[in-house]
């Protein structure tokens, strides 16, 4: 068990909440959770599972406030975008639910956070599933953005994504050995009463979950 | 001339603002100059000057919120943090006036903002006398960085530091070869009615615009 604090992006969905699980096992200093209000249809939603999973895991949970992204960039993603597409990740159209260097901008800020608190470590939920669609998500980005951290900073900050070569479905597999409780997180980009079942992110959930093997807690609307 | 839009970070002080009178003789397209509002002690002068900057060089002139930084971080370069310390660079308080990944962060938002419109250069005036205090400055930095967002963006954005090999005497000496007006920056990290003259920024300022050979028009109050 490594010990020493670390960092991690929580958005609020079943793969940062499986990290931070990870994490408490695997790091015995203080975890700090970082959500992110950037403008998102589901961020509501989200936070409230980030907020909600940092207070089961003992994390120290901080919000930031990102206005400017809802504010300039678009996105199908963002309360200023477009409708969500259905469909898998495998459609084209879902690069309209790309958010401009999203990853890229929050693992600086928490890069930074690192900084000034002297930790060394900042992880992220990225996985194999995440990169033909989303460029940063791709091991070849987080590395650069380690590199990019550590040359950046007096703490020689390093980012790891411990996810990245594995899918969702051996996510939830660790969810699974872990006793992770998946109802603690939401996925669907609708951000809806319940998730809404036929979004790309609702559809490979519902596949990954499968692999819990019958634990799937989710109500689905179709 | 290259014929491509690009996007410059731009502080309003002399290195940036020689930067972009450097960028519109060498770029033919638009070019998009990124401020940034985070609470330090002269936000307020430098991005006035960063606006009437702009206005000059008919840059398209945006303002980014970054609340986060003054609530979260500390130095004391923000109304947050203590006193900013007088002296030179050289010494080793001078690692107070550190924001950590400052320059991490705003260049991530750009090269969010740059993949959002399809530009595929972001401009930033980090210069060789940076490095020693700045580990966000260095050369080693700014490659990474760009490695990260062109790896992180469909758009392939780069990161460049047109002032990466020189000082800023040779920038002072660039800008008075462009006519650069260089009332129009502001530098002094105390943020008050005219250039503190003694802290280390106007100390590197007054030495940097000998080089202009008289041409500095800077009211110092010591």
């Amino acid at each position: 068990m490594a010990d020493e604090d670390c960092i991690i992006l929580l958005s609020g969905g079943m793969d940062s909440g499986v990290l931070l699980a990870w994490a408490k096992k695997n790091y015995s200093g203080t975890i700090y959770t970082l959500g992110f209000s950037y403008g998102s249809k589901h961020n509501e939603k989200e936070l409230a599972c980030a907020r909600k999973l940092s207070e089961v895991f003992s994390a120290q949970f901080i919000i930031i406030e990102m206005p400017f992204i809802n504010d300039l960039f678009s996105s199908s993603l963002l309360q200023t975008g477009e409708n969500i597409p259905d469909g898998s990740y495998n459609d084209n159209d879902m690069r309209s639910t790309v958010v401009p260097f999203r990853n890229g901008i929050m693992l600086s800020i928490a890069a930074g956070y690192a900084e000034n608190k002297g930790i060394r470590k900042v992880l992220i939920g990225a996985h194999s599933g995440d990169h033909p669609v989303y460029p940063d998500c791709s091991p070849v980005f987080i590395d650069a953005m380690s590199k990019a951290s550590q040359s950046g900073t007096y703490a020689n900050v390093s980012i790891e994504a411990p996810f990245a070569a594995i899918g969702k479905d051996k996510i939830a597999e660790i969810g699974r050995s872990l006793d992770f409780d998946f109802s603690l997180t939401w996925s669907c980009y609708k951000g809806g009463e319940i998730h809404c079942g036929i979004c790309a992110t609702c559809i490979e959930r519902k596949i990954a979950l499968e692999f819990t093997k019958g634990l799937d807690p989710t109500r689905y609307s179709s």
